[in-house]
Formats: structure tokens, sequence, C-alpha cells
């Protein structure tokens, strides 16, 4: 901001000041619930041009819920709720564009928002009668962050803002309550000293800094007391800690915290849109592939205080029980206590229901809003509201995060409930969040047996068992090791890396809408919160429950969905959905969660059009597949059956044979195997479609590497270990990614193409006499010449037609190839001549395309993720524009030479919605994808099949 | 063939038979050479569809020198000369087409392909007055392959063919020289026994059987004697080798030696047709890009006899001489001699110009010949002639191989002799023959004191030093350890690969059209051949030549342009070009090589569009490239200078930093290396752009490998070794072409990049400051995505601007981009945005889009190439249909984001002829290539905007 604009606003902010503080405090008009939806809820806001700040109050907004992209998800629902009638303090948001400006132009401010700041605050001190830096009736405003998706914490927000030595006396007169209006004084410093003025611990220092000089106070007030609470502390203590805090602000950072109202404002706008790339920010949009162009509003928002006393109160609520999507009013509430208080865990919050007892008037408005906000956003509601003094505020609502047992749930219900549809359903769930219903849940033997040491609040369901650590680096970093679960007080959003890394989470603090909490079911962790008996000593490593110490490193077990902890490491058991299915141990009458799951899949499989295939190679994996859905084998790799028993060794044989016939020998050797192998895949599937991958990896990686090895082969083999380790030295090579392998083996040596093929089709024609239908479908993996599938082809035909001879029978079968380097995609309309099917091997072909080995870009993809580079993991979620556009090239190419190729995709990708949404997109015949992915692509491609966004 | 259209045939036969014996002969017509290109000369021939036999004969063809993709060179060229009047013996071609049906069908011919057959008899027995299988005047035929391009020597070839007991009596009758006609019927069974009937030599035997026969005749008659001649043979010997042949086939074969001229001609045909497919033709294919598609035709030939006696002679000529280009009339015979005895190469003949003496009216005729040959095919003819009894016949023309030096100087002189134009000058010298040009001569000094052993004829020119070798797969396989001569008696067509593999060539017997001489030539491979006084004893392996004797492994030294053999290895010295480009040593205008070369350049460099660059790092390579017609630097990479002198310590500093400020450090001192290097790249080229490479390739490479090597690191840096190892082994990667190198390593360590920008943009200025232009154009490698490109162009104007602002100074430079993988060429579009040229890495675009890791294909690529899975290597040649389909794909899509976009190549290809008309065709702004190819691509650029076939 240019001085000359500085001395302008200055003459201004006199003004409005002046014009403030002359005015009357009226009461603010109160809101009918009742009258929901009436207003101006049924006309749409539009987005101005040229318009920074969203107004919101008094029944009125300039935005609605629709604008989540300019006005942030917060923002949105409060224009939104403000609209439908229920009863917001007034405020205004200012747009997401603004942070993207903010961040490009040196962290500055345009100069045109000025005006409309100032335009806002006078129509909220307007509706509220209150002035922005009055002495005697002061408006105090609440700053927070709101960016499209919700970002739980990982942003900064500024409490009380407003206050200075001279509001503070119109707090005091106002409220009645000096204690109070210091506290608020004392909180605003240090919320606004560490956020804005970047008052915080320093290396080496062990304590906040504010925090220091509340421990100080306590013990000159309390010498020789521990665990002095706060609020023991009274008024003249909290003018104390607000002299104190401003002289640590001024030691730290060598300037004066600011007393004028419009400059805390502006610092606390620019905090905020700086804190959109703070380092957990950051992390969190990686995790959650957030874009960084998106950035954050602002919301600034009349204060309204639940720490008023006990006629106040703060609370989080959703309209359904989040972890089990039962449909119960669930939430929690502090007496006397700011929102964050609640959020951040510092005590464990009351039960909502017990609100009834205590506030009913209040309750009674909180179960109409309930109602109210499930009937008008037709989906589960996580919002916060804040009684003063006996009236209810809204400060927030937001679709509420819950874990995928209750999405499903909700899902389900709410189409029994008339709500929403069953397609609305289906485009409704989270399609990964189904392997939260497939996850493990505690044996029920082994539980009988576990001893119980205490209990918390299910917070995230599934079962748990981990070595404890007590520190998210640490938890981090024994992650790699083995099973880790993090215990700790409470999470802050610094904890974020050690969530992630760790199994399951467990704190002696918080209730279910904590961090810890939070974040767990949105990550789909089993959490156990708020376990009370749970005594923590950081600096002795030490968890202390009753009698028992456990110590950094042992193990303990956690239920998410009882909350119970126990000693020890105790064994899991399959899900429901697993126990129904999988292993044929639960009725699937009795299993509730069983049936919503299988009525969301019924669902989903009327509107997909994608065919869901698996990738496994052996009978047993085959089963489990074809219980969950899957319509086929897209990937059976024949090389996973090679390592198995002794078989290794005639492979070994194979390799090492120095002529055609010997090698012909071993071959032979072979064939019975894998003859069985695939036998036992055509039973098991029973009809269904087996696409079986020939040889494809190099033939080094069945050898042994070491010398000790190399003799034990040797000595088997009954050659010299020199033969041995000379063989080994030559099949060594400097990049086999793109080395001997896949049909490059076959065409070298057709002898084991032969097997194979002779394998597969001796294994049909068994299977085919026991009555049981096959369909082999047989892939050529590596192909990037018309020739080369040309080849193997001939070669697999030849095969085919000798074994039907000898067993005087007909056989049905395909052959076609993999598509998994580019040069294949480029001369599609070639290979096309020779294949019947394509299938994306997406695995390789994100290697070859990006010219990226998997392997080896741990060294440079972080980086690369953090500059934005790449937005998503590649090898996770396909790469749309690069290795997509040649996928696209290859689809175009090979219909143009067969128009009804079957085209399917193999790579790890097919089980990942994003992806499967590009394969629908793209006109894919089906994705194959691991057997326990098979229902999350069910329903992602019938997600796709709506257009769902994935 | 059914039975019934065999039945059909033999009554046909038969018929045919009674009708030709009962003719009486005529004389055949009397060419007239001085009536050349008269008759049918100027209509031209077309393919009459299903005919798939072409008659010429008598003055008239049924095809033209045109048709050589349907009757092959040697066919095409007989009915052209037909047709223009030359003396050729009657017969006719069977088609390409015919070849292909053949190998497709089991090795059968057409059923239609006999009647067609039959009439061409008919006509020859018209035209000659002969009948086949008159045993009275019998017509003998002459079976050869010849495919579109010449083969020398790669198929079969079968004379007298149509001699059994009864027509050699009529051959008698005629010719009136039993001794003759049985010395032809013997020849015809060793010939017909080993080609069509596979009479050889089986493993373990030393020798031929039919030589087995010869020898052991020849110890009959004259016992105790060795060396004995077959010409000392009788008449009855003869015979008697006629009846010990048929015995030897049948015992081999179990069959009959066939005596049905017809059933003759049949195995015949089918044996020529089969040998297409032989191992020696594959070789030859793939190693002059030769689609086994094309098929040979087969020509069947009336037989003239240059082995009547001393009237008789066979003989091969140029009409210029071959290995200078100079314009006289060379080439050679054999007085009473077979035309393969020529070729073959087993005894020396004699040097055309002496037969002027022996037969001066054949040697009139045959320089009338020679001239109409040049007027009428305006090139230098290679071609065969027979005089029998006097007469001349012509039995081949062709364009003549030629070395680089007679192809440069035969175009240039043909232009001032107006027989072709300037522009037929550049499209007639094969651009890659150019190397021959510049390959080293021996050193004048050394050459003196070099001791001459013996001299030859010389058959290719420059100079070779190596080991000598008598046996082509030892040469082959010692080739791989240094640099190797072939020495042989004679070489053959087996010898193929081992003579690919030599330095040079060395034989004892054969003239300069001798089987080593024309292949060298076309290799151009150093070669002397015919060096008499070289006794080569293979059993002992060795070669004495006087009182000298050398052993396998010895050194000699061989000079093709002289044709002397050296003992020891000599020194050898630059090329006349380069004495006058490079070392400045010579005078042009003392150089006639020189001077033609300067001539076709000059005409070049007037013809081509693409412009010229070289791929050099060092300021001498730049200079020598600058000195060949180089337009700039088209790739300097910039990592080549991190491994001179100390500075590899540096680097190595710089790759074991463990901070980016130690790492900061350790790049500070690399600066002044590096600007130092770009300031000497900048002076040398005066003006021209340089296009400098950014580090590319992964940190491992700069760091030692081994135990002690890492021990002495360590001490030099002042580390532990264990620290070394360890860096070592976490820089491991599993595929190092997919890892952590390109603009990853700019990306992760940018300080890297931006000390390299900065060496670059200070040496610009630099070297600006001196009064020289510089264009420093800087390129980005390894690109895939936008951001990595942005990010990197950020960093290089962030220091272009602070070193411009510290030298108060102003430069122009670009800021591009290396296209080389997949993904860059997908997304062209977005990369454009940043990149103000595209340079293609083919290199690394193969590998990637072809997956295929140059490094390790040799275990694949050599049975890719038998099975024509793969036409060219794919690293030497463009793979147009891969690599080339995403090239053209990056190329719209560049061009669509930014039209005027610079687009040029700097992978290997780029001094491939092929691969620069493909360059050319793409709409590329440049090639770039190594200096020494520079004049290859000047010369191949111009022939792709001529439009040549490369």
């Amino acid at each position: 901001m240019s001085k000359k604009s500085k001395k302008k606003l200055k003459k201004k902010e006199r003004l409005s000041l002046l014009k403030v503080t002359t005015k009357k405090r009226k009461p603010a008009k109160k809101a009918s619930v009742k009258v929901v939806a009436v207003r101006n809820g049924h006309t749409p806001a539009k987005a101005k041009k040229g318009r920074l700040v969203y107004f919101f109050g008094d029944g009125r907004s300039d935005g609605d819920g629709k604008m989540k992209a300019l006005l942030g998800g917060k923002g949105a629902n409060l224009a939104e709720m403000t609209r439908i009638g229920l009863p917001v303090p007034p405020g205004f948001t200012i747009t997401t564009e603004v942070c993207t400006w903010f961040n490009q132009h040196g962290k500055t401010l345009p100069k045109e928002i000025d005006a409309q700041i100032e335009d806002a605050i006078t129509r909220i001190e307007k509706n509220l009668g209150k002035g922005f830096g009055s002495i005697t009736n002061p408006l105090l405003f609440a700053v927070r962050s709101g960016s499209r998706d919700s970002m739980p914490g990982m942003m900064d927000t500024i409490l009380n803002l407003g206050l200075n030595d001279e509001t503070v006396q119109g707090l005091i007169a106002v409220s009645g309550n000096e204690r109070f209006a210091y506290d608020c004084y004392r909180r605003f410093i240090q919320m606004y000293g560490d956020v804005v003025m970047g008052v915080q611990k320093r290396p080496g220092e062990e304590h906040e800094p504010f925090e220091v000089v509340i421990e100080d106070i306590k013990n000159k007030i309390f010498p020789g007391r521990k665990n002095v609470s706060d609020t023991e502390l009274d008024a003249s203590s909290m003018r104390e800690l607000v002299k104190q805090f401003k002289n640590l602000v001024h030691e730290r950072t060598g300037r004066s915290f600011p007393s004028d109202p419009k400059e805390q404002l502006r610092g606390a706008i620019g905090a905020v849109f700086g804190s959109w790339n703070n380092d957990r920010a950051i992390v969190y949009r990686q995790k959650y592939n957030i874009p960084n162009e998106w950035g954050t509003a602002v919301n600034v928002q009349a204060m309204v205080f639940g720490n008023t006393g006990n006629e106040s109160c703060s609370g989080v609520a959703f309209t359904r029980d989040p972890a089990t999507g039962e449909r119960v009013f669930y939430g929690e509430y502090l007496i006397n206590a700011q929102g964050e208080d609640v959020v951040a865990g510092v005590r464990t919050p009351d039960a909502v229901a017990t609100l009834q007892e205590k506030m009913p008037k209040a309750y009674r408005e909180l179960e109409d809003v309930r109602a109210a906000l499930e009937k008008h956003f037709h989906e589960m509601q996580d919002f916060e509201f804040t009684v003063e003094n006996g009236k209810l505020f809204m400060l927030q609502t937001r679709n509420g995060k819950r874990t995928g047992v209750a999405a499903v749930r909700i899902a389900v219900e709410m189409v029994k409930e008339k709500l929403i549809d069953w397609k609305q359903a289906v485009a409704r769930v989270p399609a990964d969040q189904l392997s939260q219903l497939l996850t493990p849940i505690f044996d029920r033997k082994a539980i009988k047996h576990a001893q119980k040491i205490a209990s918390g609040l299910p917070a995230g369901p599934g079962a748990a068992s981990g070595r404890i650590y007590f520190n998210a680096n640490e938890a981090e970093a024994e992650a790699l090791k083995g099973k880790v679960l993090l215990v700790r007080e409470e999470t802050s959003p610094e904890d974020i890396r050690g969530m992630l890394a760790a199994e399951g989470i467990l704190t002696a603090r918080g209730g279910v809408s904590s961090h810890a909490a939070l974040v767990a079911r949105q990550m789909g962790k089993v959490c156990v919160c708020g376990a009370s008996d749970l005594h923590i000593d950081y600096s002795a490593s030490t968890l202390t429950v009753g009698e028992h110490v456990f110590k950094r490193g042992d193990f303990l077990s956690i239920d998410g969905t009882s909350g119970e902890v126990f000693a020890g490491e105790v064994k899991t058991a399959p899900s429901e959905i697993v126990q129904v299915l999988i292993e044929k141990t639960l009725d699937p009458k009795e299993s509730a969660t069983y049936g919503n799951f299988a009525q969301l899949m019924a669902w989903a499989d009327k509107l997909r059009r994608l065919q869901i295939r698996t990738n496994a190679d052996q009978p047993d994996q085959v089963a489990n597949a074809v219980a969950f859905g899957a319509q086929g084998v897209g990937l059976c790799r024949t090389e996973h059956m090679f390592f198995e028993g002794d078989r290794i060794d005639v492979v070994r044989e194979m390799i090492l044979a120095e002529t055609q016939e010997a090698r012909e020998a071993a071959v032979a050797k072979l064939l019975p195997y894998q003859r069985d192998d695939f036998a036992g895949i055509f039973r098991a599937l029973n009809g269904l479609p087996a696409t079986i991958r020939f040889l494809d990896p190099p033939l080094h990686e069945f050898l042994p590497q070491t010398h000790d090895q190399q003799a034990e082969l040797a000595t088997k083999l009954g050659v010299s270990q020199d033969k041995v380790a000379r063989r080994v030295a030559s099949l060594h090579e400097f990049n086999p990614m793109l080395g001997h392998r896949g049909c490059r083996l076959g065409i070298v040596y057709p002898e084991i193409s032969a097997m194979q093929a002779r394998a597969i089709f001796e294994a049909a024609i068994l299977v085919q006499k026991e009555g049981i239908k096959v369909k082999p479908e047989i892939m050529i993996p590596l192909v990037g010449f018309q020739k080369e599938l040309e080849l193997q082809v001939q070669l697999v035909r030849k095969v085919a037609a000798e074994v039907c001879k000898q067993h005087n029978t007909r056989l049905s079968y395909l052959v076609g190839t993999m598509i998994e380097i580019p040069r294949a995609c480029i001369v599609a309309d070639e290979i096309a001549k020779e294949a019947e099917f394509f299938s994306f091997g997406t695995n390789d072909l994100t290697q070859t395309t990006l010219g990226m080995s998997r392997d080896d870009s741990g060294s440079f993809l972080p980086s690369y993720q953090n500059l934005e580079i790449i937005k998503q993991n590649p090898f996770a979620t396909v790469d749309i524009a690069g290795v997509g556009g040649l996928m696209k090239l290859a689809i175009e190419r090979g219909r143009k030479t067969r128009p009804d190729i079957k085209l399917g995709i193999c790579g790890e990708h097919g089980g990942d919605p994003a992806s499967v949404k590009f394969c629908h997109n793209a006109g894919l015949t089906y994705v194959s994808c691991s057997p326990y992915r098979v229902p999350i692509a069910r329903l992602a491609a019938a997600q796709a099949a709506l257009g769902n966004p994935a």
C-alpha cells in the first residue's frame, strides 16, 4: 500500500470510528429457525465483477451456498445459512481470488478492497448496533480461513479482533465481566502475536513463549502448585497477562502490538491468506490433491461468545453419527468456552444430548436447525454453534466427513428417507472409502483374551495393532519398519505426517470432533480419542494406565469401532463384508453393514458401463475377486507361479540351459505345473474370461544374486558355481526395465511361449471337459512392433491347433497384447491387425512415457510434488495429459483397424477412482484391479457413468 | 503342383522337345553396337498383368531398364541393353513377384508359369536356331539370380544347364571340342549338385566333396604332384569326373542326377528363388537395409562360352576407375575362362588394356560399348562380357560400385562432360560414402620408414593397420579387442561378417573386381587384393612373404590407395580433405580430391534447406566442425567438461556435499572452469549459435565405483571412505536411464543450473566484449512437464538479468528444451509455451519410445533383425513409424502454440542420411551431428531437398 493511500485510509478510519461510537446499541434481530428458506433462499446469488467482499447478515447475503470456489466452503455456507434464515452472526467473506492476487503480488492486497471492507463493516455495525473500534460497545471480529474444500485446522484463525486498551473497557461495560473481557484480550494478543507477528517457539526452546508467560504468572500466584487451570486466573491476572504479552511481542519482534483495530484487521487478513502456503497446509493439499491455485477465502465475522458464563457454550454437531452413519443427533459442547476449545480437544466435552437438560431452549432450537439443515442440504451436516447467554448462533455448516461405513449407510438410508434418489446415493460415497469396509476388525477369539486397559471415544472404525510412539516424527520414521500407533495427549495439525504414517491414532483428550478424530476419519485411520485414563509422560516416553506402564515401542491395540484399548498385540480378523463374501462365516442377514454395501453395489452395477476385472494369479485370489464382483481376470501374471515350491529350481534350470535342447527339456518340466495353475484359475472363474500374460520379467529376476545362494543352486543343478555366476553376470542389465523382457523373451526363446500356450490350452480343454466354460485370452506383453506380435500369435495359434487336434476338440480363445510402451500406442493401427484386444499396462507405460523409473523416482518425486510439477503421483493416478494422451491415440488408431477391439487396463491404476473415470471416458471395455479394489472400481465406474468428478 | 498338371506338363515338354530337335541351326543375328537406342529403346516397356516371364533377345524385350523392382537389376538391364542394340544372348527373366509367391507357397511355383516359360524358350530356340534338349545343337542356359539392388555373390548361379549324356554329344559336335564339352558338363553337375541338390561339405569334412573327387583324379593321373591345374586334365579325365560326380550325387542324396533339361531348369529356378533366404543373403540384406519382400528375379539366358579356347575370354570392366574415379577404361579378363572365374578371383586376370593387342576387334567393340553405355545410362557402368570365338557378348551391366573418392570425382567430372547436371551430381553420391574422403591415410613421415613387403591391387582406398587373422570368424571375434586385418587367399561370401568387422582386407589372389574388392569398396573398407607374393598357410596360421613370416596376431599395414603392404604398425595421418581444412598443412589447389569435394559441397549447400550443426563440447572440436561446414553447435554436453583435469574432484565434492551451502561452495569452484570452456566455444564459433545443454547424466556417473578409487577420493576430500561409499550406494539406481538425471537434477539442485547459466552468460559477455558475436541457446534436458521447464527458464532468466546488470550490458539468448521423452511430445503444445526451441534428443527418445535400452538390447536385437521385426537398427536410423511418429506429433503441437519455434535434432541420428531425410521432410530447422559427419549431413540434406531416396 502506498503512503498516500495509507493516509487516506486513516482519515476514513477515524471518520468511521467516530460514526460508530456515537451509535446506540440495538439488540440483534432474533433469527427465526422455523422460517426456513424464505426470503432470498430461492434466488441464487451471482458473482459480481470487481466484488472482492461478500456481505452476509440479517437474512441477506451477497453470496450463496453454490459459490464455494469463490467464497470457500465456510463463506458460501454462512451466506446460505443466512439466506435460509438460520441465526448467523453477520460478517463478510473476502474471496479466494484475492488470496491468489495476494500471493502473486508480494503479499499485498488490491487497492480497491479497502472501500468494500469499509462498506461491509458499516453494514455489520448497523445490523448489530456495535462499532468496530467503539470504546463503548465494541464490535469484535473472528477472522477465519475457508477454502473450497475443508482443510480442518490447517490454516490460521484469529478471534476477538478489535480489542485494545480502550475497546476492552467497552467490552467490560457491555458484558459486565472484566475477567471475560481481559481473557478475550489476552487470547487475541496470543493468537495475533503467534499468527500475524510470528512470536513462536525458537529452536531450542521447549515451550511456546506465551505459555511460558502464563506458567510464570501461575507460579507467582500459586507458588509450588502444579497444573493450575487457566480458569483459576482472575481478572487482574488476565490484565497482567495482557501487559506481559504485549511486552513479549515487542521484545521478540521489535514492534509494538498494534492497537488500531483496522490495522489489526489488515494484518489478520494477510496472515490468513499467507497461511495458505504454510507447511502443514501444503502437506495436506498434497495428500488430498487440492490444487494450490484454489486459494483460501477469509471470513470476517462478528464475534459471539460461548465463554461469557454458564449460560453460554460452544459446540460442534453432526446431523448423523459420522462414525457409524446412524441417524442420531451426534455432537458435543463445552460450557463457557470458545469454539476453538472444543475442536482443539483441550477439555473433553459433553455429548450434545446432555444440553437438553442444561439449556432446553437452545437444545430445541438446535434440533430444529439439525432438521432444517438436512432438509435444505440433503446431506449429513457437520456444524458449529455457539450459545451466548442462552441465544443460539450458527458459525458454520458443511457436509460432514464420515467413515466409509457411515458414508454407505447414510447414502442408503437417505434414499429410504426420500431425501435423495438412488443415483445420488451412488454419487455420494467416495469410492476410495469403500476400502474401510474391507479393513480388518479384531479376531473374535483373540479379543476375548485380550486385556482391555482403557476406553475412549470410537473415532475411526477398524482394528489396529502396533508399537506405540509419542512423537509424530518418530512414528513416521518407525512406520518404515513396522506397524505403529501414534499416541498423543491430543493431536494438532503439526502431527499430520505422523498420523499419515501410523496404523492408528490414540489420544487421551479431545472428543469425536477433535482434530485427531476428524483427520483420522478422513484418512480412514483407526482412531480412539479422549481415552482420559491415559497418562502420557512425553519426557519419559511412557504411557501409564492405572498400574500399567508402556514404554515407547511397546505394543498396544485399539478398536476404533468400540473405542476400546488393549494391551499388547491382538490378532485382527476380516471385516464383516469379508466374513460374508469371502470367509462365508457370517450370515449376510446378520450384517447391516453388508446389507447397505450390497444395496449400494447393486445400484452401482445398474449404472456402470465399464466391466471390472481383477489382477490375480492364483485360484483363491480369483475366487475372492469374483466374490467381490469381478467379471473376469484382467491380468494373470504367469511368472508369479514360477516362484512356488520347487518349481523355481526348474525355472533356473531353464535359464541356465546352454542349448535349445536343454532349455526345451527344462521347459517341458514346467508344463504340468503351469497347466495345474491355469486349470485352477479356470475353475475359479466358472465361465468368466481370463486374460493370461506370457512370461514378462527379465530372467535375472529368477536367479540368486548372492554368492552363497549361487553355490547352493550350483550344487542342486550339478553345475559349477562359476557357470551360475557367469550366467547371472551375463544377464545383468543396465536398465532392466528397458531390457530383455516381455515378448522379447518369447521371441528369442519361442519354446517358453510354446510351453505357456500349451499349458493354457491343455488346462482349458481339461476344465471344459468338466463341463465348465472357459474363455482364455492370451496376452503378449511389451509389444512395440506389429511383427513381434505376429510371430507370437502365429506360435500360439499353431500350439492351439496342435492341442485341439490331440484332444479332438474345439476351443475358442483370444490373443491380444499389452500396450505398455509408447511405440505401441503410436503404431496401434498396425498392432491391431494382430491383436484381438489391447490391455493398457499403465505401470510400464507410465515409466516409459514419463522416462521415470518407479523404483528410482523417490529421489526427485517429493520435490516434484512440492513444486507442483506433478500434482498427483503418476504411479497411483493415470497421468491424463501424458500417458492418457498416448492411450487415447492408441484407442483411436486401434479402432481404425479393428472397430470392435476389446480394450482394458491392467496397471495398478485400474483400482484408482480418478483413473477409472478416465478409462470410462476414454471408452475402455473394462478395468482390472487387485481383488480388494474391485468394489471400489465398481462404484467408481458407476460414478464415472454419472459424470461424477472423481 | 497337382499330379494332373504334372502329367499335362510332361506331355507338353515332350512335344516341345520333339519340335526343337527337328529344327536346323541358324546363326544368331549379329548385333550392331553402333546402332544404339534405335528400335524400341524409346518406347518404355509396360508390366503386363499375369506376365511372370519377360523375354529379351534379338533387339526386342518385354521389359526395360526401369523395371528393376519387377525384373531385378540384372534382368532389367539385360532387357535395356537388348533394346539399345547391344549384343546380348537371348533369354528371359522370371519376376521377383514369383520369388515372393514361391517363398510363401511352400517353395512351389505358380501353375500358369509353365506355359510362359515354354513360350520364352521357343522364342530363344527360334532366335538361336538351337534346341533346348537337342542332341545335335543343344541350347544351354545360365540361370542367375538378380535382385533389385546388386547383391554380388550372395545368391546362387548355375551354368551350362541343359547338358546330359545325350546333349553333351551335340555340344561336342557343335564345338568340335570334347574336353570343353565335358568340362562344361562336369561344372554343371558340380554347381547343380551343390546348389540344387545340396551336396555340400558336411560337419567335420575339410574340403568340398566335389573338390575331393577332383583331387583324387589328379592324384591318380599325376601321382606325387601337387598343385595340378584343372586345365591339365584332358577330355577323358573330364568324362571320368562327370561319371564320378554323378555317383557322388547319388551317394549323398539317394537321388539320380536329373537328365531331363526341363527338370534341371525347374530345379535351378527353385534353387535360385530359395537362395534369397540363405544365411549370407540375409546378413547382406541386413547390412544394406534391403527389405526381404523385394525378392530376387531369376534370369535364364542362353549360354555363351568364354572357355572355348584362346579366341575366347570372359571379363568384367568399368567405364571409369571405380577406386579413383579417373576416366579410364578399367577392367580385367581371363582368356579361355567362364565369367565366374574372373569374379571368384581364382586366377589373377589381365588388365583390360592388354586385350587391345590380343583381340583387337573385340577390344574395339568393347570400347564402343563402353561409350554407348555411359551415353545411354549417364552413369559409370560395371559390365560383364564374354568373347566366344572372337565374338563379343554382353552378359550384364549395372551402375558401378565405387569408392567415395571415385563417386565424388565421377559426379563432378560428369557435370563438366555435360553427361549430367549439377543437381544430378549431388543426388548421385551416397552421402555416407563421404566418410571415406575423411578416413586416414598413412602418416607421410612414418610411411617413409615403413618396411614395404609386398604390393597388390589398390581395391579400397585408405590406410589401415591391424593384427592379422586368416579366418573370418576369428577376425570377427578379435575385432572386439582391437584393430584387425582379415588376410585371405581370396574372400568368398562366407567371409562377409569377418570383412565387416575388420579394418582392412588383404588377399593374395583376385583382381579389382574380385569379391574382396567389390565388397570392400561398398563397405568403405581399406582393401588390397591380389598381392601374389603372399603365401598363406591356413593350417599353420602363418603368412610368408619372401623371408618374412608373420603369425596370426602380428601387425601389418595396408594402403588401399597405392596397393602397398607394410610390416608392422604404421602411423596413419589425416586424409587430404582433413589436411586442407583442419590441419591446414596442404594447399587446397594441390589436392584434386579436395577440389571435387569442395565443388560438390558448394552445390549441396545451394540445394539444402536444413541447417547443419554439430555436437561438440570443446573449442577444437567446434573449430573442426566449422571447417567442415557446421553452422553452429547443436549440442554442447556441459558434463563432458566435468571430467577434465582436476575439476572432477570439484564435481565430486559437489556431489558429496550434504547441505545446500556446501554444495553451493563446490558449485562456485566449478564456475570459472565452465566459464572458460564456454568462452572458448564462443570464440571458435565466431558468431554462430551454440546450443548448450545443462548437466544431464545421473550424478553417480561422476563418482568412483571401486573400493580403492573411493578410498583415494575420501583421502583427497578429507572425508571418511564410508561416507563416499554410502553416497555412491545412495545414488545407485535400478534404471539410471529413467532416474534422477536431466532437468530433474536442476530442479532438485537449482544451484547447479544457476552456476551453469552464470558461466554461460559471463562467458558470453566476455567474448562479446572482445568484439565477437555470441548466440547462446540454453537447452534444458529431459523435460516432460511444462512446469519443469518453466522453473528452469525462470531461473535462467533471473541469472541472465543479474549478470547483465553486473556487467551493465545486454545479451540476447534463447532458452529451449530437449525433447527426449514421449510425454514431452504429447504435451509439446504446453511445453512450447516455455520453450523457444525444441531439439529432439533421439537417442533417449528412441530408448523410451521403444522401451529399449541401448546398452542392453544386444541380447535380443540380433534376433530382432534376423526375424525382420526391426529392419534398421533404431539407434542408427530414426525409427520413423514410432519415434518419428511422436516427433511429428511434437512438431505439430509445438507449432500450434509457437508457430515459429526453432526445431532441431541432436541425437546420433543427425549424421545418418536416412534420418536427415526424415528431418527434412518433418520440417526441422537443423540437424546436429559429430564434426566428421557434418559433410555427410550437408550432402544428405541437399539430397533430401531433391527428394532423393536416402
